[in-house]
């Protein structure tokens, strides 16, 4: 039996929607490891070089190395998201290809806001902007998971179902929210130091088991 | 039941086809992602480092962020163009395969391009040059739908359909007209000044808008 | 036929555990590919410029090759150890996700580690730190293998067959504890030089042929 | 209808043949990309910038330019190798995925040769090693050829079809031999100058085109 013209038109249907999933697979891969070309190696002018003066080169890079894992971790948690979401749905239309070009647009953007983070640790208003950039994937993700789990444009297998509906509105604006309190937490002059901000972001572990205990995952 | 040799030989088919399609992703990809390497942390040299120090430096970057934003939503919807585009082809010979290389080579230029742009905005050839990498792109681009919109071909669905393949041309030279403008408008001792040229580009959205609405988007 | 809706949810399930699969992918790829970007072409300002002076500029930067090469077998086996991996799983969950986005941030980090080995070639606590990070994969890798052939979490075919589960953890194990030794050999004092460290490495092959004897490897 | 577990199965194997297949993809994918970010944005430092200047600075890179284009459609060339030769593949062994890894070897270290041949375009020994590069590149693709159309691996359609398999042979080695013949003539003290060999690539194209016709490309 070879496949009829109906299975065919299914597979391109079902490629289309693979295609633009794999695209931004693609572009959070190398978000992820242009990550790495920020941390320099040191360049030192000295005879002989000793593993003391390495090392010593090596962690004066502390703030390069934290910012590196911290904004691993959290692209890799909003991939983990757009796993998520996107094995729900079941269709598309062109505003979601729009909508999810709005998300890699600040997924393209971390390199750079993460770079500038690790060069001027010590900056507000540079991790103001760095929480704006993550509030801003945050954000597009809730766009999304309203998007498809709207019922009427029947993109997703979620649309019928109130209780995974609102799960995933929670989710995901629990995350943008906390992105948006480290920002808040970093405008100078505020009562608190914008370093207590830093570990507002760590919170997204609490909140994520939390919610995900309360929602169980199904695959 | 074990899948049959004629579908193993179908299967093959299909993938060989994805497998170039998902190629062209790759690039398209890793071109929209090293855009932002293009625009490097500012170095300050001073004591203490200041946050309205930082942010002065980052506002004279604005033409390179108005660069990026622009070759991001310029490549995006390009990516969007061959992705329907693709939607449409259920079959490929060698030289689809030739046209598809060469419109990805104008798309690997386009990092170079743009960060040339963001680096010497000011002057007109510079604009030209940047206008004429976008318009072999489109060109490109109508250069595919011609040859996959040929009845002779036998690689689409919309081959048999004079309407939908009318449609497919008309999208794609007026994306490329409107790059041809650009570049047209930005030769040196022209009436208008460049300036105005920069601002062409964004006739693709409402002449997107306007193609749209006339032949419905169907997936 | 059309397919049905079981058969949609099937392939929806799937193409998760593709997708996931395909990142990790793209991950190695990008990691493999910027190991190269490292060597820079050596820049000469003499006049003229001879063969033989660039020969020598090039020569003086064996150890950056050598790095390369060493750095290019050690990804290319750790890849060709998380494929033959996934060949065996059927099923994922979320903790699966997180297992292998830890293995991908030591991948990540390898461009970095390379890089300063190359530059500092000669410095023991360098040579410690690359060890370390190759002992990082290999120990993900296990965890990868030991949670994928759990029995209880049904994610493989090989759960059920306590030999193929056996020659899985000895596999992951042994690579693992080979880039321990190295890391062990390199701290100063001992009684070898770092030097013989290095070609602890290449204990990989033989390593690996003795064990791909015993247990034979099936697709 | 649910997948039988035999279907599954079946999947699996072909995704683990596509999936290495995809991750050779990447690799191509990303060294050709990383090609264009050789080519250097020209830092002038005069007021006022003219056009002129710039010009003159972008036609002083023309070698670096023809030096791109020729990456480009080298490795272009030896991707639609790639593609042809894996739509021949029905199976693969460990070894098939080492001798992948030996070609991408090769191709990863393109970017790198490129550059070195851009900055160093009138040197021979330069040449010399660009050719084999190649030269490698072609080699690699022909101990891939060897090995799939093999009778005894029953990896290939082609493998029972003698005039396919010679065809297959005769291709990936005039292509290894072009590039050979431009390294021999790169040597130095040859009775032709090297500025001949650079023009033997262009071979390609008419040896192409001949082998072609005799032996019609079957998708």
């Amino acid at each position: 039996m070879s496949h009829s013209h109906q299975d065919l038109f299914e597979n391109r249907k079902q490629f289309q929607l693979e295609r633009f999933i794999l695209f931004s697979d693609a572009v959070f891969a190398i978000a992820i490891t242009l990550l790495v070309i920020e941390i320099k190696v040191p360049e030192l002018h000295i005879t002989p070089i000793t593993g003391k003066a390495v090392m010593d080169a090596l962690s004066g890079k502390f703030s390069e190395f934290f910012g590196f894992v911290l904004s691993f971790v959290v692209i890799g948690q909003f991939w983990l998201q757009h796993h998520r979401l996107f094995g729900l749905v079941n269709d598309f239309d062109s505003r979601l290809l729009i909508l999810n070009l709005h998300m890699l647009f600040w997924i393209v953007l971390v390199p750079f806001s993460s770079s500038l983070n690790s060069r001027y640790a010590g900056v507000d208003s540079v991790w103001m902007w760095y929480s704006f950039n993550m509030f801003m994937i945050g954000l597009s993700l809730y766009f999304l998971w309203s998007y498809i789990s709207n019922p009427k444009r029947k993109l997703s297998f979620i649309a019928d179902d109130p209780i995974r509906r609102k799960s995933a509105i929670v989710r995901s604006l629990t995350i943008a929210f906390i992105f948006l309190l480290g920002f808040i937490l970093c405008i100078p002059g505020w009562y608190v130091t914008s370093y207590a901000a830093r570990f507002v972001y760590f919170l997204i572990f609490p909140a994520m088991m939390f919610i995900n205990r309360r929602y169980k995952y199904k695959k």
